[in-house]
Order: structure tokens, then C-alpha cells, then sequence
């Protein structure tokens, strides 16, 4: 009884976010398998993919000044965003052959840059920034 | 005694994931807030800052060949873990900036890619693959 | 008389580069500049351009085996050569922004990489090379 | 007499130019060997680390404003300027292992985007320019 029970609450407690990573890899890896595709996903090429969809996603940008890229239209942001979701599923596809945790990963990298930049140190410097 | 219970249940839920994409974006917003570098993140200049970790990660695998990419050393996997949390941040930062929700977006990507390379009619093949 | 003979000596003593960097990039000035599309040349937005271009050209040999990319189609060689003209014709006119010679840039940093890797030291080891 | 005046001539022809792409070619050709490195240089391979090279060149650029990159630093010029000769190094080299002609590569695409942007169809618009 309590095991039928806990997958009901289960979900409740993901809350806002029905899919999780884990579910997108999931389905990445159905894709490829459905498609024989895996033989092509090396890590080598996925990351030669995620570099060219992260170049798709920096063209939305090249022409448009700060301000505009500040200020997309409806159009722009709905392109911008079907770029940003490529290089999101080739990231988490390249993490799933790799079996490495995207959220933890990040975690740490986090509170290595808190060490590595001193928020007292390299305050409100331009300058500073572009030194790093 | 139920109310006391739940939470206890939620963390067990959502099991090795104690940190979401929320939370993560939240940190990052405050990194640069802590540090004045908001004036910086333009999505246009945040563009450009994943590009570049998306292709430091490109260059830990520019020598190796498929079958290295799939056996990689401790230490090379470690170097590329940290690349992928990079890229990860740089994208997390834009989303947020954008107000874009990347696990429905790439949800919805999945989709579309269903549709656009129907398995019956792609499967196995590297030529009609590279074709796409 | 002299005159009139100088100019066809001059073609031959060029041989077979009829075209060279100062003459491509003379015309890349012609073309911006007769589309009014110099104010969106700036060296920053340029750099994204060639960022973009050098991806398409990534693109081309993504999914390919290093076997494969060495022996391209036809078609292949043709999309391969059209990216890489985008590639040169973006870093020439960007050196052209800057007013930088490419030919000796490119002579000096064969100097310095001879001495950064010196021939006795790294010859013939894929493990050196992935080190560098 | 005539014969011993042509070489000086030649050289005046030729003018800044002393080096040109076939001599840069032909030391990358010998750099490669010396070190035993040809066996890296599959076309897939060299079209990564040209990305890199591209992404490294974009990262100078990243947090200046489009007109802090119009007035580079001597240093910074500098940097920009090792950065842009990594890229056209790897071009030269990839050009050189497909037998490729960059500099009439680069002429044939002038002369199509000529025809792909005809200058009273999208002069001076930079709406126009962006949707291309």
C-alpha cells in the first residue's frame, strides 16, 4: 500500500519541473538507440556538436548590439531559445556517455570561481573582469 | 505527523539531485551581482562566453581520436567534467537572463527532432545521417 | 616605353596568385562599404563572424571519421572549400579593421612555436602532443 | 643583362609580400614532420583546432563593448594578433592537406555574395542585414 502511494508523492515533490535531466537523457538515449545513431555519439563528436550548436546560438547574436540582444523580439527569443535547447540536449547526451552529474559538476565549479574571484577583490572593475 | 513527514519523503524523492537548475541560477545571479559584473552579461556577451567553453571542451578531445574520446583517463575526464560544468553555467546564466525554461525547451526540441528524423526512415545509416 | 612593359612583368614576376590578401581585402572594404555595413564591423562583431563560420566549417566533418574526412566527395571538398573561403574572408577583414599583416603574424608565430616545441623534444609522441 | 635586371624587378613587383602563403604552407609542412605530428593532421582534426583557435580569438573580445574592441590596447592588439595568425596557420594547413587554393576559394565567394546581397537591395539597413 505504501509503495503505491509513493510514487504519487514522489512526483509532488519534484514540483514545477516534471522533466528532469535524467528524463531527457533518457529520451536522448531512446532517440539515438531508435536510429542506431550511438555508434556516431563518441564523446569526440558530441563535442565537435555541442561547439557548432553553441556557434548557432552565438549567430543570433552577431549582428545585433548588447542593448538589442537585451531586447529580442518575440521571434528572436523563440530562435534563440530552439539554440539554446540544442546545445542543452548535446551537453546532457555528452553527460550521460560520460556518466558524469551536470548538477553537481556545476555545483563545484561555482564555489571554485567564488575562491578564484573575490567578490572584495575584483568588485565593479571592468578592467579587472576582462584581466581573468 | 504527515506534514512532518513530507519533507523527509520530498529530499528522498528527488534523491541525488539536492541541487536544481533553479537553485544553481540563483547562485550565479548572485555571484555576479556580489561582484558587479551584471553589466557584463549581456545575452550577446554571454553568447560569446559559452561559445568559448563550449570549445575548451572541443580542445581536450581536438587530438584524440573516437575510441581515446571513449576511454578517457582519470584526469582527462576530470578536465572535461569541469568544461561541461562551464558551458553548463554559461547556459544556465543565459536562461536565466532570458527568462527561458531549459528543460521544456529541450523537452519540446526532442519532439520536433522526432518528427523531423522519423527512426523508420533514418535508422542505421551514416549517410542519410550526415545528409541532416 | 618601359612603362608600358613594367605592369606585364609585374603579373608574371606574381605568378600564379593573380589574387593576393591586400587585393581581397581592398574588395571586402569595397563591399561593406557599398552596403553601408561597416557600422556593424566592428573588431568584436567580427570575431563572432569568424567564430560562426569556422563552426560550419566543423560542421562539415562532425559526424565523419577522421578516415572519411581525408577522403572527402566531391560535394564534400566543395561545401569544405566554401567554408573555409568564409573563414578567410572574415580574419582578412578583420586584420584589415586592425591593420594587421596576416603573412608576417603567421611567419612569427612558426618561429615561436618552433622554439615552444622543439622537434628532439616532442617528435613522434601522441601523448606529448595531447599534452601541450 | 635583361635576365640579371627581372629578379630585382620580381621583387618590387611583389612588394611588402615577402612571405606568401605557399612558403607558410610548405614551413607548416615541414613543422608537422620534423615532429611526426602529420598523423594528428586528419582534416576533422584540423578543422577542431581551428574552432578552437576562432574561440580563443573570440575570447579576447568577449567582455569589451564593440567600441572598447574599435580601441585595443597595444597589448591587447598584440594578443589579438597571435590569436588571428593560430587560425590562419590551421587554415593554411587544412588548405594545404586538401589541396585547397584559399585565395581563389575566397575570390569565387565575393563574387557570390555579391549576387546573394545585391547593394541597393540591402544597403544600410541593419534590419535587413540581421534577418540574412
Amino acid at each position: 500500500m505504501w509503495g503505491s502511494l509513493r510514487p504519487h508523492i514522489n512526483q509532488q515533490a519534484q514540483g514545477k519541473e516534471v522533466t528532469d535531466l535524467d528524463e531527457i537523457k533518457n529520451k536522448l538515449r531512446q532517440f539515438a538507440l531508435a536510429r542506431d545513431w550511438d555508434q556516431f555519439h563518441s564523446p569526440k563528436n558530441l563535442s565537435m556538436a555541442l561547439a557548432v550548436e553553441a556557434s548557432e546560438l552565438l549567430e543570433r547574436f552577431q549582428w545585433l548590439s548588447e542593448e538589442q540582444s537585451n531586447n529580442l523580439s518575440v521571434e528572436q527569443r523563440k530562435a534563440v531559445e530552439e539554440e539554446m535547447a540544442d546545445v542543452f540536449l548535446y551537453l546532457l547526451r555528452l553527460a550521460d556517455k560520460l556518466n558524469i552529474n551536470l548538477l553537481s559538476a556545476a555545483d563545484d565549479k561555482i564555489s571554485m570561481n567564488e575562491l578564484k574571484y573575490p567578490a572584495e577583490k575584483v568588485k565593479g572593475s571592468s578592467k579587472k573582469y576582462t584581466e581573468y
